[in-house]
């Protein structure tokens, strides 16, 4: 098989990475109880639903991030990203985040599958056509790695939520 | 900039993603006290020095997976990926895990440099030739990819092993 400059093969690579991660965090959050998703990780520290709804929240963004649209969720941002844990702001039920995570992986899906090569290559939208011409690398699909990576990061955090045995 | 058929850039992003965690790594753990780096993450868990011994063990075995040769440091499997923290089995002190870190992260980027973009496309030594050929996707980007992923989720867990102002 020659992949060479098959750079498809790259785009489909770093998104069974993302789905990868996103299948984790999805049977993670199902094979918890609700009250072990409202723990806090460690003593003081964020509960599973903040990091929920952070991860949702910030998936959310990547629509207009990508170009793809406007978020499904804009309230979320101020919740669960500009504002910490504990800011006394309601947060949705668990029910209604892990409905809310599926939606949102629909659209994202939906949007990812509609993205052909040149399309993961050009500019996000937080970079100036400025600086993207400086620096190319800045485009659609380095926001999936990064994402990819971040997702990841708090997934360990969250692992936290279930008991030693499992960690 | 045309980059459409460019595998390169996606090597060279993919790599960027790799080296941006193990900064990221790199940058926690020398901000880390020796009994900080020694406490658990959370009641019960796992120690900041498993999870670094862990991570180290686990990119040392990158070399041999990737065809690249054998491991610095083979005594660490046993320690660090077999046995769980707390094995009763004698761990190296702070000072010299922070030095392995950067032996081996400078001999892995020496066989990265090493490495052009069909060497990166080309089978990984945990995958059988029949297997590959099916899923051509197992290569050693693909294990590349992996590792950042892993190395994310415990960097999420370390950061735990900061006052919680700076998580």
């Amino acid at each position: 098989m020659d992949t060479t400059n098959n750079a498809d093969f790259f785009v489909k690579m770093a998104l069974m990475a993302w789905h990868s991660q996103n299948k984790y965090l999805s049977n993670l959050v199902d094979s918890l109880a609700d009250e072990q998703l409202a723990a806090e990780i460690a003593p003081g520290r964020n509960t599973g639903t903040y990091l929920l709804g952070h991860l949702i929240a910030v998936s959310d963004a990547m629509l207009p991030v990508l170009g793809f649209g406007t978020t499904l969720y804009p309230e979320m941002e101020e919740v669960f990203i500009t504002k910490p844990d504990k800011s006394g702001l309601p947060f949705p039920s668990a029910t209604e985040l892990k409905k809310r995570l599926a939606t949102l992986n629909e659209a994202l899906n939906a949007h990812f599958s509609a993205t052909d090569t040149n399309g993961w290559l050009s500019r996000h939208t937080l970079v100036s056509p400025e600086d993207f011409a400086k620096e190319p690398h800045r485009n659609r699909l380095n926001v999936l790695l990064n994402r990819t990576a971040h997702m990841a990061n708090h997934i360990g955090q969250m692992l936290l939520l279930k008991p030693p045995a499992a960690e």
